[in-house]
């Protein structure tokens, strides 16, 4: 089960009750963040997350909105008592950012390891972690994350190869044996594969037509709605953001399961009264907000 | 008459409703903010306050529960339409960490002039600023903001001297006139100084001599108390800090007038069941809390 919390749904700055972007998710106990405005680590307090198991945050891209909150976040995990690394991913530029933030941090009890995307080919824990360059105002990415689903164990196929019963277990935990010099592999007793399930995450960005294939399929498609009305739109095209529409046209090409919109303009103090500019798009359209959630199971 | 606002009264990490460490003081319209924790700006807007107006920004030291709302408050006040200088007020590594921040922030519509202390000849608006070092783990200064308080006007004086009365108003209000060949100065119409008002601000450090000293005829002395029990006081040495009881015993060799306690830990819920450790000490000791203000008038 995937658990997702968007953690703070506010764009540019700060709104009382809405908290800068972010977004957690969690599978079997590990977390990632994608995101880290100011005020993160508070919504993350009061949602009653601990901190230790974050291993990885992930920063679409350098405005304070999406990571001033870094540098409490990782004083926030060194009080937590981690020692383990941490993966820190970004777009081009992201070791002078980090190293810029670092100035008031001081020591951290965990190695930092940075990865500057764009990068495809990123796994931490579960996580099979994708980037897509967007197009805003500065370099920015969407992440994709995708949890494999294990194919399902296929007793007839163990039992035509003479797999002895005692690694039926292992083999099917994706473990490989050598018994009595045999080697035994899961792919012998596994059936096909199966449909993991995918989040993808997207803001600050102009609608490009590469972020509907790149989040093709998605469970979850969170992204940019900057603002809820057609009105607004030269705004958004001097600003590099999004129509509640334009997101749901994105969420439509793309074939996601649901659009949870996120990244609001401060002066957007009703989002939900926009919503049908979306929905009549893009049926399963939800307002995001502050610590909203869903559990995503494996279909 | 000076108008001082606790914006946060947090230590180390944020608790829900609780900000971290900043404080806000204004006179005549004109606004420095001290410190500027996470989240400084989101307490700023609960209590309504402009962001145009702040000339400047007093940093006790790096740490980021006292700095990194920097980044989110400069852009707020770029978006207030700021356009005058603002100066950053700070302990030596002031330009390096500011340069660290700003690789988050982009181009302000504003300069930043930096004010790297110790420095106790600073003059901004009408704030008169001095500094003092204190003792913590890192460079970290102690301020007191002072606002002069005009002579009162000694018309006995001024008929003495044969000042026309059409120059009285002008010659009170501080201005030289030069009349048909004759300078007029304020002095020759203002009676003796009058005290002014002071406020003195001191966060993180052990107790030291010479703040009390600083800190001396304060109308208010804001200090920090990150423990509020005698028992914490091993914990308070190791990581230089103060217990309630210290600040007290600073505020009554200060002779100050009102002692108001701040930057508590996060594990001090509820500060106020130990207010007569410091009240024993200094009686007009108050717990500050979030948003907590007062109103300072001349004597």
């Amino acid at each position: 089960m995937l658990d997702v919390c968007l953690l703070g749904c506010g764009g540019s700055m700060p709104v009382p009750n809405r908290y800068l972007t972010s977004l957690l998710v969690s599978y079997k106990g590990r977390k990632i963040l994608i995101d880290c405005g100011e005020g993160t680590q508070v919504s993350m307090k009061i949602v009653g997350s601990g901190f230790k198991s974050i291993d990885a945050i992930l920063i679409t891209h350098f405005h304070a909105d999406h990571i001033a909150g870094l540098p409490g976040i990782l004083l926030t995990i060194a009080n937590s008592g981690r020692e383990e690394p941490i993966y820190i991913v970004g777009p081009p530029g992201l070791k002078n950012v980090v190293e810029g933030l670092l100035t008031i941090v001081g020591g951290l009890p965990y190695e930092l390891r940075l990865i500057e995307g764009p990068n495809s080919d990123i796994e931490i824990s579960d996580f099979k972690i994708k980037t897509l360059p967007l197009e805003h105002t500065v370099p920015c990415l969407a992440y994709s994350l995708y949890i494999r689903r294990r194919p399902k164990f296929d007793a007839e196929k163990a039992k035509e190869r003479n797999i002895p019963i005692q690694l039926w277990g292992r083999l099917q935990n994706g473990e490989s044996v050598i018994l009595e010099g045999r080697e035994y592999k899961p792919q012998m007793v596994l059936g096909e594969e199966r449909k993991g399930i995918k989040l993808c995450y997207a803001t600050d960005s102009r609608p490009v037509f590469s972020l509907a294939s790149f989040a093709k399929d998605s469970d979850i498609f969170i992204c940019e709605g900057m603002y809820g009305d057609i009105d607004a739109l030269e705004k958004a095209v001097k600003n590099k953001h999004m129509l509640f529409s334009e997101a749901a046209f994105l969420a439509k090409e793309g074939k996601v399961d649901r659009l949870w919109l996120t990244h609001f303009s401060p002066s957007l103090l009703e989002p939900e009264k926009y919503i049908e500019n979306a929905k009549n798009i893009f049926e399963n359209t939800q307002i995001g907000e502050d610590r909203k959630v869903i559990s995503l199971k494996f279909k």
